[in-house]
Order: C-alpha cells, then structure tokens, then sequence
C-alpha cells in the first residue's frame, strides 16, 4: 500500500488547527506523504440542514469544544483566542490555499492562516488579514487574491469539496488512506498514519 | 484535588460500551477512583430538538460510526454486533443499573449489557435479555426487575440525568472531575484520569 494520506482541511474549523500543526512531526516520524486537501465543509453541513456550526446550533457542545481546545492549546503549547464571529467565513482563505499548494508554499500558508485566526483571533475572511499572511510569507498578496478569485479556480475549490463529500466526510480534520479508509478528528491523525503504513 | 472522576455512560451508547471495557485498568494504574454514573441522553438530546441518535439524523457520521466501532473493536479484542434497533431504548438498564450500583454490583452488570448489546446484538430493552444478564451475574431476576420499577429508583435515575445536564454533557461517554471539569468521550478518557491525578 501506498504510504500517502490524504489531510482534509477546512480554515474554519478549529481541531483542523491542531491538525495542521501536528501532523508534519508525525507524517515526517511514521514516513508517510501527506497531501493537504483544502475543502468547505459550509455545502456539507447546509446538506444537511445546518446553517451553521454545529458548535453554534448545539451551544453545550460549542461551550466543550472551547474549553477542550484550551486545554489541548496549552498541552501543545499553541496560542488560542476565538475569533469573531465563529466559525469564519474561510472561502477566500481555501481558494488562496489552492494557488498554495500548486506553488509549494501550501503547508506555511495553511499554518499561518490558523495562527492568525485561532491564535491572534483575527478576521480570515477580511482580504487585508489574507493580504498580511501572504506578505509575511513572502508573496505577492495583489497577485495571488485576484488569481485566487479567478473562475476556474473558484470552480476548482467547488470540486474538491464535492469530492469531499463522495468519500463520506462530514467533518474537519478528516483523513483518507489510498485504500479509502476515512478517520475523522485531530484525535484519529495517529491512527490514519498507523494505517497509512500499512 | 481528590482522586476520584465520575463516569457517566448510557447504555444506548456505542463508545460508552468501549469506556467501559477501558476505564477499570487504566483508572487502577493512574490510582483514581471512578464512580460510574449511568444517566439518559435521550431527554438531553430532546431538549436539543433530536428524537433520535445524531448517527441516525446524520447518516454519513452514523456510517462512520459503525466504521470506526469496528476498527477499534478489533484493536481492542473486543466483539462487534450491531443492535437492531439502533439505538436500543435504555432505560430498563439504567434503572437495574443504579440497584446494581447500590448493591455493589454495578460494573458487572455494565459491562455485561454492553457486551450482550454491542457484542452480541441483542435487546437490551426487553425483560427477558434483562433476567437473563442478571441470572448470568446469578442475581435474582424477579426481585430486581420489580425493585428497578419502583417509583423512587425512576425519580433516582431522572435525578442523575438532570444532574448531567446540569454538569453541561451533551454526550457519553463523559467523564467529570472533582474540580468539574468535563471530558466527552472515549479518546478522553486518558485525558480526564490525568487531570484526575491532579
């Protein structure tokens, strides 16, 4: 079996954070090549029925998640402030993503858009934050929106979240093996690896 | 900080089945004492307008659920037989069970309707699997099916569901410290004997 997983990522989602940040160390550790999959999980929760976060609609729930990734920032040594409003609106930061990843600067980008949203609580749907993450990351901000907005690129996001739903995901951080095997959460990472080893 | 953590399980609930196979070495090895706490979800999920298990409502997470039971089933060495139907109506259970608790035979008891519900497939709602978990655990059926019926043991076990409420659970299993601090789930069960710990 292919030692490859494929890592589905929403920039809204919050344990996609800790997801992000954990799973170099780990892929790197058990050998594994992780492709990073920017998708909107918004079609997939309004499929069904949802208008929002499911931390929004059940607020016992929305308290918990909170106070878990507290407690799971501080064991991770990882900053947290909430962002308002939660969840952010995280299209342009998964269309900008896609230009990312097809240059090679996908995972830093990726990371820095969790930083600034879940660790400084900054607005990622706001084109000057995007602006400020490109820079600092050295790229061409002007540049990278307008080819971010482009039709086709647009259409290409459209595409990924659709395959998203194919496989059955309906949560993010979700992992996928080549053989199919979906692990939902950053709680499964270790356990999509040991499988992805085969 | 006392060393001690309620765990609070509904017998309708697959990953309870598993915290309850898990809890008794891991909290004898962290040196924590647990006090198993059974409690309905059913009204806590009413109260969130679901009339159902969220695996039902949400087929695909349901579908996942299943897959994911299986997966760690296997690497637990534990048996795997889907109750029809799913989810089994728990309350004759949770009642036998706060006798059993009072009596001292509570964990036994446990985990004899998980295996007998999630192991083996069978009804935990009807009276007769109910006698039978009992005279296997050789109790006296007959006297404790009627004292689960009493009027006080049905107050006593809507008292522990609103108390869980009241704690903030929305979902089992769930696990609660001294100090208050709420973990959900079976991925947290090493997370809440190590703040049990202090």
């Amino acid at each position: 079996m292919a030692r490859t997983l494929d890592f589905w990522l929403d920039y809204a989602s919050t344990y996609s954070y800790l997801a992000a940040e954990r799973i170099g160390a780990l892929a790197r550790a058990a050998g594994v090549t992780v492709r990073w999959r920017p998708f909107l999980l918004g079609p997939i929760f309004q499929a069904q029925g949802w208008n929002t976060s499911p931390f929004n609609l059940y607020p016992g729930k929305g308290r918990y998640m909170w106070r878990d990734m507290e407690r799971q920032c501080e064991r991770l040594g990882l900053p947290l402030k909430r962002p308002e409003p939660f969840p952010q609106n995280s299209i342009l930061a998964a269309r900008v993503a896609l230009v990312g990843f097809a240059e090679g600067w996908g995972e830093d980008f990726s990371r820095a858009v969790y930083r600034a949203e879940f660790g400084e609580g900054r607005s990622i749907s706001d084109t000057s934050v995007m602006a400020d993450i490109l820079g600092a990351l050295k790229r061409d901000a002007a540049r990278l929106l307008e080819q971010a907005q482009r039709a086709e690129n647009k259409a290409r996001l459209r595409g990924e979240t659709e395959e998203a739903q194919r496989l059955g995901i309906f949560g993010a951080p979700s992992f996928v093996t080549a053989d199919g095997e979906l692990f939902w959460g950053n709680d499964r990472l270790e356990a999509a690896l040991a499988w992805a080893q085969g």
